[in-house]
């Protein structure tokens, strides 16, 4: 058995990683931190961990954590950076599911999260967590940068496409829908119900903080500049993100169907569709798993990319419990088998 | 006062359009047919309509259509073909909400809709119904196609882009999502809360019957091809549809406010936002507008517009009564007037 | 026309009152204040205002209240008791949408709502806003306390039985669901989408600040006690109210339906269906109705009674448009015939 | 290992057993029949179970079911009564999620099912599958009839009540509520989204067939009649029970919370939550848990108890699971420690 602990587990992030460590057969957790929470029992704030985790939130500052195989950051960008290095120097596996990892230009990173970094070492050091590219360093990390919710399901759709360079690079589009869960469990006028439900709308359309990361990915992938345009949309349920991504093929008889197969037949957590599939967000809920579906429209030269992940799964909780199984040397999959709740 | 009547009144663009007659000053509602429910009272099927509405479902033979000024045909595609030359002939104007005499090209008609089109004559006679584009032709016609819920958003707002040509006309993207009325009131599995709610995906990537219907009015407005990627998604909502339109900017110094803000000036259902915008569906809920916003991503030459509207508005009844108004000779906002139920 | 303003219109009573005023045909809107979004175009904050209303939040203190001809109070609990006696004494009427004159007693009001009331006369000469009970009261009153949104529903469901004392008053039982608008358009982290919808329970069960309300009601159409249990329960969905109300027969063979058609025979806004329905929420959306039906369950000598409401229309917003009509002389039901938008 | 097979595996319940005993450690899921969709993949009908079950729809007729060690019916009524009896000759044990066993008076599930019973031997024979009632009959149980979902949660919250028959039993009050799962994946048009989202009513308030079935269970552990009114309601969700329950007290100084809590003390799926508590349907989605609260309101003789359940876990599959745990002599809560996905 390892240990592990989580600093900031009051979110959806939080609960999700509670939920999916709590079974996982290899992992006991000893501790879990909240500024706001501590000494507030977990069910207390959480009723579906009631019988399943018989533990107390502590204060961040609670030393146990360095006693920890394994530590996860769920806490606001900018904190990971702070406590990081003291954890790392005492030997310490660091997954942060914070964005304070994941960009490699730190005046960029700076531009965007609107702070200083304050480690950078550590920062060049970071392994960014997407098994499907980056496995090997993952294992032998100190470090990893969980990437973000919407980089994971837009990146895994649109890489078969960019690797192999069959599309044109400069106009790629990604239209990805989110659940209002990526908006977090902070009260905001914005995600209470009356508000969401019943509701459709675009955001962040002049700019998100998620493009500088997936065009950092595709360009690293691609070895060339990338021209993506990303825009997200608030879809009115708690979890999912649909990603419909569009390229125009540089050869319109590129099999895309098996291009897509050839590259993921190995992946545990990427599972192609059959042609002529519609992935459903809620055949994920809950899972770990990305689904890819392909399709030529008619009379057009357009590639069309459906790609669905549970946002708090693959998206956050899932791929940092993956990251974790590689880092620690356990079966990558373990405690990553669940079937969806359908209906 | 003029009498309308309606022919299939049991869908949901039927109960549209009875709850915005129901209010229109100038308009008394004298008939309404259905073959399955001849007999009922309207509240009996419609609970909302209780004290707003003292008739009932006739059967489709009653002849006292041929009575009304206009008569409205809300049934499935193939049955107005059927029933309006007679009428037509009797001198009743005639608005067709369905599919049957919405495309020019009969050949391309028959592959989408699988049927012979039973009268050419009157398919060429009739006026496609976008008064933003059509106004003139509608006043006065006798026969108006009455456009689909999507290519109404889709065309609304690709106009000002395609009817200047400002923009690749070869590489058009749009990204459609609707709320679940669009499908309809008929039973059927997919669109049961348990399988709807929860849940989001696209469908018919490979090919949908407005794809057609938008291309042809995009094609008309441009004077020239139009290559047009259309994908549809299912949005966990009752009512709504946002186009996400993306189409690469020849010049991308291009002022796409003043070009939208001009082009929509006098348009009483066209409301171009203020820049920056992201329009909610929910802010035109049972209203006939829509409401468009456009936008430059950072580092793209890409043109971004967000439009959204009513389906069962906009995109259906409402246009409906909007083409009514104009072929009668009456106020076109007379009875089109609501405030959005909000929240 | 008369002349109307609102103080505190940022929630979700004050954009349905804004909806309906604008709407009013013998009222002019004149004055909205807001301390929070003082000098804030009303459109900012609720898009579905858009092209209705041009007009922007004011200060609290901006005195052309004082020269409408009502004004409505849309505030938390505790200020209308602090600016209504001014407005008065200028010969403004007041209408109350919060709570601060609907309890007569002051100690039991003090209790549940944990402050010391302010004006104690004008609590004793305000007239609780319940046409149905007070009708000649209001027409004449210049403070009127507009009843909460469960009061509304459970008393209108309950009055017939209660009046007449048909039923065993020691044990009424008054099961009461609501959507979560009731709860306001303050960020909560209860009423965000992710915790409310999918989600269904109780609240307030050990005790609910209607709970007095109602109960001062019913006894005061009794005559004598009423032993009442009540509790409420979060619906996930945005509006209405259902009350499922249960009271023991004193004789079984009552009949229900006579009693309640004869009660609400000439009340414009009760709506008694017909025997063996089941009145459901979406039937009122938007509008001023409550629809009751009666029940006489198999093999019991219960009474049951479910009785919907539109919590922001009959339970706050359009009731006080009401009053306001009575009050001021205006026909009872001007501005409030809207058909509920259905689906 | 055992065998298990399933017959009629296509709606909700059906797809819950397959979630629930794919991931069973000790079962073998061999055989699952549909008449309609034989020959068909599990994952084709079902998009979750794709890389779960690598199984296809066989037909009913499919003479694998005779070897298995248990058979499910998860079909609708009328059905396990014909095919039963067959397979117990064959040793096999039976579970019927249906309701053809559930009621021992035969005359009375004739009034409530419309038909006539085709095997009263195995009818009387069978043991009513609530394992909290009747764990030991269970264990040796050739033929258990699984409970409905409502009975179910009203039992298990009035138990302990009537069981001390602390309460007058005359004036029992079971307000229900269910999510539209419960209403089968048959499409009709009250359960589609349009319909059912937004929207809250009741339903079978004449008369509903599962109070026979909870008034059998009360009276049986009562010794003596029960006066029980039974409404149930729809809730705009997909999954989850919550019972509401009244009963005045015949000693207003019953320590409910005692009460409940030595109850269930040993009882591995029933949840007495603290003092003030008020579950909620989401702590048990997908988990096979019952969750109560009792409260005794302000000045009241009233019992109030608070339960909760997933209707197709403890309202279905899960509880048959568990009465197969019993009758096959394995562990009662093997395969059935979830915790509920939340948000």
């Amino acid at each position: 058995m390892v240990t592990a602990g989580i600093v900031g587990g009051t979110g959806y992030t939080g609960v999700e990683l509670l939920r999916l460590l709590a079974a996982h057969p290899e992992v006991k957790l000893t501790t879990i931190t909240s500024r706001g929470q501590a000494g507030q029992r977990l069910d207390a704030v959480f009723p579906n961990l009631r019988g399943v985790l018989d533990l107390r939130f502590t204060d961040p500052e609670d030393t146990s954590l360095a006693a920890c195989d394994v530590v996860f950051f769920a806490t606001p960008n900018g904190t990971a950076m702070q406590m990081a290095p003291a954890l790392i120097e005492r030997g310490v596996r660091v997954i942060d599911l914070g964005a304070d990892f994941r960009i490699r230009d730190l005046a960029l990173w700076s531009q965007w999260y609107g702070m200083e970094h304050s480690c950078p070492d550590l920062a060049a050091e970071a392994i960014y967590g997407l098994p499907e590219r980056h496995r090997e360093a993952i294992r032998s990390a100190r470090l990893v940068a969980n990437p973000g919710c919407y980089p994971t399901a837009v990146q895994l759709g649109l890489l078969p496409l960019v690797e192999t360079r069959a599309v044109d690079l400069s106009h790629v589009i990604a239209d990805a829908k989110s659940g209002a869960s990526g908006a977090g469990r902070q009260p905001k006028q914005h995600t209470l119900l009356c508000e969401a439900t019943e509701n459709f709308h675009a955001y962040g359309a002049g700019g998100h903080r998620h493009l500088p990361e997936i065009r950092q990915g595709l360009e690293e992938a691609a070895g060339q500049p990338v021209g993506l345009t990303f825009v997200p949309h608030l879809v009115p349920m708690i979890r999912g993100i649909h990603a419909t991504l569009y390229a125009p093929l540089k050869d319109p008889a590129t099999d895309l169907q098996s291009l897509y197969e050839a590259r993921y037949a190995d992946e545990p957590f990427v599972d192609v569709l059959p042609p002529g599939s519609h992935p459903e967000t809620r055949s994920v809920r809950g899972n770990n798993l990305v689904r890819i579906a392909v399709h030529r429209p008619t009379d057009s030269d357009m590639a069309l990319v459906l790609a669905v992940e549970d946002n708090l799964v693959k998206g956050a909780a899932g791929q940092a419990v993956q990251n974790m199984n590689l880092m620690l040397g356990l079966d990558e999959t373990a405690g990553l088998i669940h079937t969806a709740v359908l209906p």
